[in-house]
């Protein structure tokens, strides 16, 4: 609790998302005259560039994942909520969760986004995304239980529909998990089985447009295509996935059309922005784009509500280059930041110029030791740029919460190429079997052929 | 695959279950000249004993967990299958994993235990046990699910009833958890909230008995118990639970009945045979005791049935002091490697004398800097029985796996307290909610009053 000077009652920062954009916004507060209240439907903050580690069984969930409250309980201006906001009253001035409102002066929303199927829904059950450490579990799930499973199929034609792991989507998801999946295949489980040679494992990349990486420059994109296949992934760009059902991923290339059987697809493709987005737009009169995002004022701001702001996944800020600018974590951090001195300014009876990201750069890492990083003014491949994303990394993860742990954990697995976390969990794992006599697929997912 | 000298088919040995008992039985064969084949329904084999520092958000579940082909890829002789057996034909010689059959020479039966509600099965919704990682998981859901509902709670008898944690059975699991949630609640997260003072939390421990940690001697029980009261237990033996339902826990002290209002209530009070035991009694006509343990012979195979054995806590073998040998990991490593020696013995014609327990000690930990150790000749306390206990448990972790990683996660959370593994997790954490407005409990208790 925060006495202003002249004991008005202190400003109420409600952040709506413990991402990076909401956190971000709430550090950046900690010494302001404001009280924040922080929601978020988690209790933890996830470092989600890390996921796809979880994913194919490197490091565990809480590895990249800081409670909320150990993050913030040195601000004593902030209070983490945990819930779920249903609705927003902009002319009250209060976010709704059930039976219960939570007042506010200034609002920051932050609920990111989370994958989309281009209005193919269905195909969420045969292709997961990533973008919640149950979706990583479920990942980790079936890319080991397919192993298991071709182990025990006697049938060479339906072994290799086990042992086909089709990634939908070239973006630096896309690139790591196919990387990721390679490495376990060929290196890491190798020695394993008795009746599988994993070196037989097929590993594809489905991009629809020409090339991977398509935000990185194209001989970056070259580069890590090079890698790729130099690792065992094969690449297939200008590819568009047109179904996906019954272990079947159907491809359209050009005018050909192909059938490939396959029991693990992941699916990284695409994003749309968290529902709150919509319900924003349908109590301000906002714009939404077709992603669902919130289209913010040069400041952040959403049109004719100058007190709510939209950060991170959630926005579609295009006043910059007239382009939205993407969906990554350090535009959520810098608009965060941003937003949080523009309301400590405003209450200083001051304003700020308007919202201007600085670009640093991207990565992307292909394998161990194998990364492309576009900085702008240089270009790294390889080893060198391996290490910078793994500095890069290390450093953001550590901020808040000194994980330690996970830079000895990347430095043993590096030496031994060792995956200590591919366990195979989840309540149904435990209890019950599909037809093929085999471990169902998601906890959430009861319809699955798998 | 092994070749034998004269040409006959190689022994083939198969072991179900890859638990301690099992997993020690299959190393002990590495190089012996038998085929061996490994079944678990889990692709790792999960180092029970630190199973609780999971449940209390110090460690993630890859730490003690430790994928069988990985531990086993070595083995040559070694083929690991993952499914679950159905039923064993012991006049076929045969294990039956749904339509699959699997022959033997000799059989290995180390399934294990799960936790048992003295036939209140009606019980396990309201008290989860702990023996699975999803086990695990669901207990940290529940304890710090619990501080999250208390935080939002305004009715103070109600967030009375939140701030109660209810451990039944006074063995080492329940000293641990005890202890465990006590730092939780007093060190951890005590800076945490902001509507809550979490020094309110009651932790009380429930024993049947006259004192905790009944298998040691006396004086380490009172130690003990001395030791969990300075860390905010309530410790309260001789006292019988007579009901568990919404969220009251009814109590009997003598003649005097009780109720407790606790929303979190964790069970640790008894165990049962895995239902494998049964299926081989009906099988063989063997003598199952009361937990479901087969009763076996001095050599711990079963009667009439040389070539079968039982090892770990699926066994009851009562030829050493008269009562059953406890469920412990370390029984079950001598159990499983007896049984190793005992067929290596019978493939050269030679026999072995009976299986003979030796017993090197009993250790339970209390919380961060205090133990008890009761090795028999000595008994210690303190923090000097905490080492001892830390020492013994990463000696006997990083055998297989070289589990550094737990080494340097316990240096790290014990000059910090910090724990950062404290996720709620679970596909319903992010679904819905009950009448409460508050997250539900497992995904597979779907009618608990949480």
């Amino acid at each position: 609790m925060v006495d202003t000077v002249d004991n008005q009652p202190p400003h109420n920062v409600v952040i709506v998302g413990g991402g990076f954009g909401g956190l971000y916004a709430a550090k950046a507060l900690s010494r302001a005259n404001v009280n924040v209240t922080l929601i978020d439907k988690r209790n933890f903050h996830l470092f989600q560039p890390l996921l796809y580690q979880v994913a194919t069984g490197t490091i565990s969930p809480a590895d990249i994942s800081s409670p909320l409250r150990a993050v913030l309980n040195k601000n004593k201006n902030t209070k983490v909520v945990l819930g779920e906001v249903n609705n927003i009253d902009p002319q009250a001035q209060k976010v709704i969760m059930g039976d219960e409102t939570i007042p506010y002066d200034s609002l920051i929303l932050a609920t990111g986004a989370k994958h989309s199927y281009f209005g193919k829904d269905e195909w969420e059950k045969h292709a997961p995304g990533l973008k919640t450490v149950e979706d990583a579990i479920e990942m980790r799930r079936r890319i080991f239980s397919a192993f298991e499973a071709a182990e025990r199929e006697t049938d060479p034609e339906k072994r290799r529909a086990w042992m086909t792991f089709v990634v939908v989507g070239g973006g630096p998801t896309g690139v790591e998990l196919a990387g990721a999946i390679a490495e376990i295949a060929y290196h890491t489980m190798k020695d394993d089985f008795r009746n599988i040679d994993t070196n037989e494992a097929q590993i594809l990349l489905l991009e629809g447009l020409d090339r991977v990486l398509p935000p990185f420059a194209p001989e970056l994109s070259q580069e890590a295509a090079t890698s790729l296949e130099r690792l065992g992934v094969t690449v297939q760009t200008s590819t568009l996935v047109t179904n996906i059902e019954n272990n079947i991923v159907t491809i359209k290339q050009g005018d050909t059309v192909k059938e490939i059987p396959a029991h693990t697809v992941l699916w990284a493709a695409g994003v749309k922005a968290s529902p709150l987005g919509k319900m924003l737009a349908d109590a301000t009169n906002a714009e939404c784009d077709r992603a669902g995002r919130v289209v913010v004022e040069p400041d952040l701001s959403v049109k004719g509500y100058p007190n709510i702001f939209v950060v991170g996944d959630l926005a579609n800020f295009s006043h910059q280059n007239g382009k939205p600018l993407p969906g990554v974590a350090p535009v959520a951090m810098q608009e965060g930041e941003y937003v949080a001195s523009l309301i400590q300014a405003r209450l200083n009876c001051k304003t700020l110029p308007q919202f201007k990201y600085k670009d640093r750069g991207s990565l992307a890492v292909i394998g161990q030791n194998r990364a492309v990083v576009d900085l702008g003014f240089i270009k790294l491949t390889g080893f060198l740029a391996w290490f910078a994303w793994l500095f890069i990394h290390i450093y953001f993860l550590i901020e808040f919460d000194n994980k330690l742990i996970v830079m000895v954990q990347w430095a043993w697995n590096y030496f031994t190429r060792n995956r200590g976390a591919r366990l195979i969990t989840g309540y149904e794992a435990t209890i019950a079997k599909d037809a093929d006599g085999f471990y169902p697929p998601a906890v959430n997912l009861p319809t699955v052929n798998v």
